[in-house]
């Protein structure tokens, strides 16, 4: 039986996951907080992320960008003039919709194909009118003109409310990336092909944030901006869109949760070519987890038209100037983790006829690796000098409270991978008891093993 | 001789640390982006952090909190109506001032001391007429009207701009640990005393930033909320003064650039009875580090005056019902970054006349343990293996080009603790030369044991 959103919201909630955002103020629209076991999960993952893009790639480095950058990045990355929603309310129930979205749903009812998005507004308007378009949530026909909504969060740096003094909180990582790609090409002496890591938050005024923290208005990113020569893009684009998929699957995601999904022509930027969406099977449907798009070399070049800084690179080997192109794989930060949560969790039947809940987390992103659970609270002093031994390399839980069977019970709810009894033999044998969260199996192991034990098993 | 701050932020630059932010469109502000050392450099100090501060602690456990709150945060912290500057302007050289400021190091320089901060405008305004004081920069003695400056960082979240939709950049991580008190205490099972430890991005609008990193209006802080019962807070805080002081120590910062110094009595926050700044001696002078307070149960008390929810705590082996008091030890990221970059710089006078320029970084947090250096292109096959094996557990770096003395410099001057050689003999009998940074010694040390004696250089 597959999970609800309803459970992985509870779950996330009371095992100390994911909590409401300012929740004691009734919280802020789809805002969310990482709570201390999430918080665990969400950096697991970041650090999985660096450690295959960035520690271990003969490519890549890595980078640490402002959120708040000069607002002309904005005009040549084209998010001050095209990254916006036409947004149009029902004035009757004042329900906001995307128009774009609106009609076209009303038309594919009628079985009328047609790609409004990015057509002029007096268009849509006319549309609406033509096809008798009704409000989809009180059936009124009584809209408001159709506005354009910017989707970045606008602000004001400096002392005075004026527009000379706007900025904006970054809709996405990657411009940072573009900017200081001669900075990172030559303090690195980087010679192409290679690649520019990064992790960071990005913020979205997104009209219909939802799905839990799927699509949050602040989220995080963990974006890749590859750079290679003119011809090679392509090759380079299946590169990455196998290691990304690998690296999804090295980390426990099932194969069957995991689709590719290529855009069609007419689904294409027109400055791709080739984008692939790598989806997750959510319990609302199919949804993006990683955009990996072929960019051409637009991004560099709009940079340089704007700033006036030379993009080109000059390849030493052939004497070849160009700009280089680039292939981006973007990656969400909060929907890889919602992902793994739900991938993970699983209520199940026991041979007993009892149900456990447990969550089959990879040990490598299991927020605790083991939990320390003392049989008598009389053997807390060898048990506490193993967490205190193993808490050197890893983070590990240690619990006291409850039998032995309400603890495990517990840490499986948290997917720690294993469970190491301190009982009273150990303290003469020096060896606890290590139960296997997935088959619950249970294996003596001498504690001077313990660390090489763990180590071992978060590889991946 | 000791490292001036033009000599750091041209290193910084010139090596991959540190770019100015935005910098191909003149930069804006005073905002820095942390270039592909200087992220690994800062990941390592965020990592080391947490290591102490959560991982190895019996006590605290990890959040990590929207940037985004609910406005009604930051009425109850005080934000809204207390996080003021009160600002003038010079009205003949455009300078702006901090009205305070201003009036105290006047009236200093005539020998009259005076807590001019949080006097009423007026009073200020009838301060600077009555002792004819003028603008540092020009001598001009036009100002404008002291206007009050909130030091938050407002947008918008949602479609129309009006202030109901007002919401802040949040100007601390603290408030996001205060709101989830319960949260986290309920999940994690935690009784007192117990801390929740926090890693994020922070906002403020600084009227006049600077120093390089030390002060932003975009920064990263690493605090900590330790909660405990009233009347014990001072051993806490005593305990935590020294955990934090231990740490810069334990990761090799000098302990005559460090000083601790308590605030009088007139200095403190009104809700505080204890506070001590950890300073760091900055080539522009002492600069704080790390702000350890205790908060009494002020932030916990508006907290469930603003939202009704009730932060009591019953410690249920005396029955008793008590708000619980706070130590908060606020370090900031940047800040620590910046003062371990400093105290590592050097320009070191060889032996035989030459100068180097090397920083003595703890290896726990130089960007990369090791450097794997083939003594030709022709061994790459044998290099290329250990690189492979080692940055499974390391971030290492890879260099084969140029002599072997040049590149024991460049890896010298980004801090990178040991050079590996690999020579025409490894092939043979599977051995390296590892050359140390700090004494220039070399060992022969064979291939197998590396990971071996790079993890254990690494522990702190």
């Amino acid at each position: 039986m597959s999970v609800t959103m309803d459970q992985i919201v509870a779950h996330a909630k009371h095992r100390g996951f994911v909590f409401p955002g300012s929740e004691i103020y009734g919280g802020l629209a789809n805002t969310w907080d990482y709570g201390p076991l999430g918080t665990e999960l969400k950096n697991n993952i970041k650090r999985a992320w660096w450690k295959k893009f960035v520690q271990q790639s003969p490519y890549n480095v890595g980078l640490d960008a402002a959120i708040l950058m000069n607002p002309r990045t904005w005009e040549a990355s084209g998010h001050l003039g095209n990254f916006n929603d036409p947004m149009i309310d029902c004035k009757q129930c004042k329900a906001r919709h995307r128009a774009d979205k609106l009609i076209e749903s009303a038309l594919e009812a009628k079985g009328i194909e047609m790609v409004v998005d990015g057509l002029p507004f007096e268009k849509m308007e006319q549309l609406i009118q033509e096809h008798d378009i009704a409000c989809p949530d009180c059936g009124s026909r009584d809209f408001t003109n159709i506005r354009q909504f910017n989707l970045m969060f606008k602000t004001f740096q400096g002392v005075t409310e004026s527009s000379a003094n706007e900025i904006y909180l970054r809709p996405e990582t990657a411009q940072g990336i573009f900017v200081n790609f001669k900075n990172v090409q030559r303090t690195m002496r980087k010679k192409l092909p290679f690649g520019i890591a990064q992790i960071g938050k990005s913020f979205r005024n997104e009209i219909t944030p939802g799905n839990f923290t799927f699509r949050t208005r602040e989220f995080e990113q963990m974006e890749l901006e590859f750079f290679c020569k003119p011809g090679e893009e392509l090759q380079w684009f299946d590169y990455w869109k196998q290691y990304c998929e690998q690296w999804l699957l090295s980390l426990g995601m099932k194969r069957e949760n995991i689709r590719l999904r290529d855009h069609s022509e007419d689904e294409l930027s027109h400055y791709s070519n080739a984008t692939t969406d790598i989806e997750y099977k959510f319990p609302f449907g199919w949804g993006e987890l990683w955009g990996v798009a072929s960019r051409t070399d637009y991004d560099l070049r709009r940079h340089m038209e704007y700033s006036g800084e030379d993009f080109h690179y000059l390849d030493q080997e052939t004497n070849e100037r160009f700009i280089p192109y680039c292939i981006e794989p973007s990656l969400g930060a909060d929907r890889v983790t919602l992902a793994f949560m739900i991938d993970a969790y699983e209520e199940e039947q026991l041979a007993d006829g009892t149900t456990r809940t447990v969550m089959h987390l990879h040990p490598a992103l299991a927020p605790y690796k083991a939990a320390i659970l003392p049989l008598s609270k009389k053997l807390s002093e060898g048990a506490r000098a193993i967490f205190e031994q193993l808490s050197q390399h890893f983070m590990v839980d240690y619990d006291e409270s409850g039998s032995i069977g309400k603890r495990y019970r517990r840490q499986d709810e948290i997917g720690t991978p294993f469970c190491i009894t301190y009982d009273f033999d150990s303290e003469q044998d020096q060896m606890v008891t290590v139960r296997d969260r997935d088959t619950m199996e249970q294996t003596r192991i001498p504690i001077a093993q313990l660390k090489d034990f763990l180590e071992e098993k978060i590889q991946f």
